[in-house]
């Protein structure tokens, strides 16, 4: 389904600007997970480019615009993860576990958390008006989880009775509170059981057709 | 059990010093909610509550004492409410269900989200050596759902398959989590959704004892 014919603007760009912008945005990204979005200025995103102030100019025009980019970017590979094949769309209870422990077993998860939960996190807070964007990539993130349970469904794998919208939003919030707990207390415990109980919980619903 | 015997350094102040601390640190906290640990600064702080820069330095010598001093008063309210009559100690499913009702039906609920959960997303960026008394707060939070899943297992109410280190870090997870994807939704759902499946999952090891 196309919910918008217009193309984004940057696609206009050729390929040598759309490497810039590219660059632009992996640095933006890092200082903003790294100092928050309130202490990145365009004097820090410029020593970390070596570009000029006209040409961040050029690609950005306001620092709004530059967050919104930021959060296109976050969701865009935190999404691709879970598109990935190794997770299988999510049509087995086996993918959910496997999703666990990637992120468990990722040594950097506790120190990092979530780079969009993160992100979220904060820009809430501001007057900056990124709101809907978020809420795309985390709509966006719980249907992944839906859809995958709604085919779990549909194969017989899992009982009619499961909220397939409801467990979503466990799933999803497990992770969020999982990694910032996790990160409070600098080890993976909260988030590992977090996930091994929501998952446990998904499990409770399985059909005996799931596990053959 | 003492685990310090070494009186906190606000309880030798006088009644009137008392209350002039806690009218910083309502402001403060307010501050800080609302505009975030780096925006806040001490002419705000000032300005809120009508007292000279030197008094706030008398309070709190540094912004590091300061924002301690506001987690420490976050985290007293948010407990508090948790040790409350109304939940029971969490010896039951009903008071897990009246504590997510509570939090549901709250209507400030998900534009303010959890005022604890809110300031440690964003301190944990910062270079701020607040981190302890944030695991500290939340380890207290842990430990009120962990006892009240541990004492309906002692009355026979619950299964001792049970983990309740596990269940509680589900619950609490599930809680920080749904605040923060309720917060981006702008509507109450997803923390909805995400206590009430957490709930069904601590049911599911409920005996029929639990009912009577």
């Amino acid at each position: 389904m196309n919910v918008s014919t217009k193309p984004a603007e940057h696609r206009r760009l050729t390929g040598k600007g759309q490497a810039t912008r590219a660059r632009i945005l992996e640095q933006a990204a890092e200082l903003i997970y790294a100092n928050g979005v309130h202490a990145t200025n365009n004097e820090q995103i410029r020593r970390a480019t070596g570009i000029s102030g006209s040409q961040l100019n050029h690609y950005f025009s306001t620092k709004e615009k530059l967050v919104l980019a930021v959060i296109e970017w976050q969701a865009e590979r935190v999404l691709a993860v879970h598109r990935g094949e190794q997770f299988d769309s999510f049509d087995s209870i086996d993918a959910f576990r496997r999703w666990a422990a990637f992120y468990v077993g990722y040594e950097r998860a506790y120190r990092e958390g979530c780079t969009l939960g993160s992100l979220a996190s904060e820009i809430i807070k501001t007057d900056l008006n990124v709101r809907d964007e978020l809420a795309s990539a985390f709509g966006q993130w719980r249907e992944i989880f839906r859809d995958g349970i709604t085919e779990m469904q549909r194969r017989g794998r899992m009982s009619a009775d499961a909220d397939p919208t409801q467990l979503a939003n466990l799933l999803l919030a497990a992770f969020q509170g999982g990694m910032m707990l996790a990160q409070v207390a600098q080890e993976i415990g909260p988030l590992d059981d977090a996930l091994r109980a929501a998952i446990d919980h998904l499990e409770t619903f399985a059909t005996d057709e799931s596990a053959g």
